[in-house]
């Protein structure tokens, strides 16, 4: 299989090409700010993640929960934190905008070039387990320029899910080894790779908080490795 | 229902952003010239517009015909058309490319800058009938800058079933009435009413051949009518 062969990328988003944790954090402060209420909010926005999001989508893939979006994932987690935390009385418009914070995710310093850059030569889509309007609000946020939006919600399934991989593929018009997954996370680069498609490992050593393990050794079970994705437009020769 | 609710407009797209029959005969007599066949091309090509593609989706609509993407109606009836007119022994792959000159069509003269000046404040969709390849090979083929790529295959349904419309707006994370439709054709435009959607009539007098008749007659259950894009872009205050 030779990377020659790559028509398309699809990217995953969150922590790949926006630094989520930054900028949820800082959103939460300007939330405790306008409200008068105080926590930890770095402990807050990891347990909105982890537990609230990928702990969601994990009841969904295992039939706990019935699909659904990321921001319905994300309002149960919310509603959860504030009530554990005793933020109380806040007006209901007030948290609906916080948890739009996620359509509000600052990228990476090196994202919108590459993007522009791979643009010129592929296919460049989404591939984000965050629904489409979330992904599209995002893009006009940070001035991320996709050609297409493609996620959980059109594949009707939560990556790694084979059935994501392979309608993307579908929706894509390609054959899987012309697709390459972008990711920060292995487990996700694997499971394309399990439905044929190349993988592209970008470590982002500040995307999880100071007190959690991040993977940033190469796997040579994957085509490509760039630190950004500055220069995995190089190392593709755009 | 006021037009100030607005905030994300879907495309029809053949016919109302791309001129797809001066294109398509331009690349079908470039076909002939250099496989040295000749036939008129204009009834080909609005056979395979009109017939192929639009009777296709018919019998996919009334279930004579399984779903399937556009490119796989036109490739039915380009083989049909071949055929009835004794073109024969193209390599398969010229064949194939041949199909493909649904993905290279022309936009019309006001969609590029028209599509740049609404995206600055609403979101910009296609929704046709084409398949999302279709869509992201024409987007990058003639420089349209789309938020979101949504269609009958994304949708699961061609336009105008109701289903399109409605998984349409559901993508967007809209309610019916923040989304308008924008159309050359008032079918389309109908149905899209009929789902709670807003329309804009963008009357495009060249679209058909000059033995077809073309409806300019702006209808005053529409919310908007434009002379093109830019003058879309001009009275949604863009």
């Amino acid at each position: 299989m030779s990377i020659d062969s790559v028509r398309a990328l699809t990217f995953d988003v969150f922590g790949t090409v926006v630094d989520w944790r930054t900028s949820i954090i800082r959103q939460l402060r300007e939330f405790g700010m306008k409200h008068g209420v105080d926590t930890d909010w770095e402990t807050f926005a990891d347990d909105w993640r982890y537990d609230g999001y990928i702990g969601g989508m994990g009841r969904v893939r295992k039939g706990e929960l019935p699909f659904q979006r990321a921001g319905e994932l994300h309002r149960l987690k919310l509603d959860a934190l504030l009530s554990e935390r005793g933020i109380e009385g806040i007006p209901g418009a007030e948290v609906s905008n916080l948890n739009r914070a996620w359509h509000r995710l600052d990228p990476w310093p090196d994202s919108v070039e590459g993007l522009q850059r791979l643009r010129k030569r592929f296919i460049v889509s989404t591939l984000s387990n965050g629904e489409t309007r979330l992904l599209v609000d995002m893009a006009k946020f940070g001035g991320l320029e996709w050609d297409c939006v493609l996620s959980a919600e059109t594949t009707g399934a939560y990556k790694p899910d084979p059935q994501c991989y392979r309608r993307a593929i579908e929706f894509l018009g390609c054959e899987p080894h012309e697709v390459m997954m972008v990711a920060a996370h292995k487990g996700d680069l694997k499971a394309a790779q399990g439905q044929g498609m190349q993988a592209a490992f970008i470590p982002r050593p500040h995307e999880p908080g100071p007190d959690r393990p991040v993977d940033l050794v190469p796997d040579p079970a994957f085509q490509l490795w760039a630190d950004g994705l500055v220069e995995l437009a190089t190392k593709l020769g755009c």
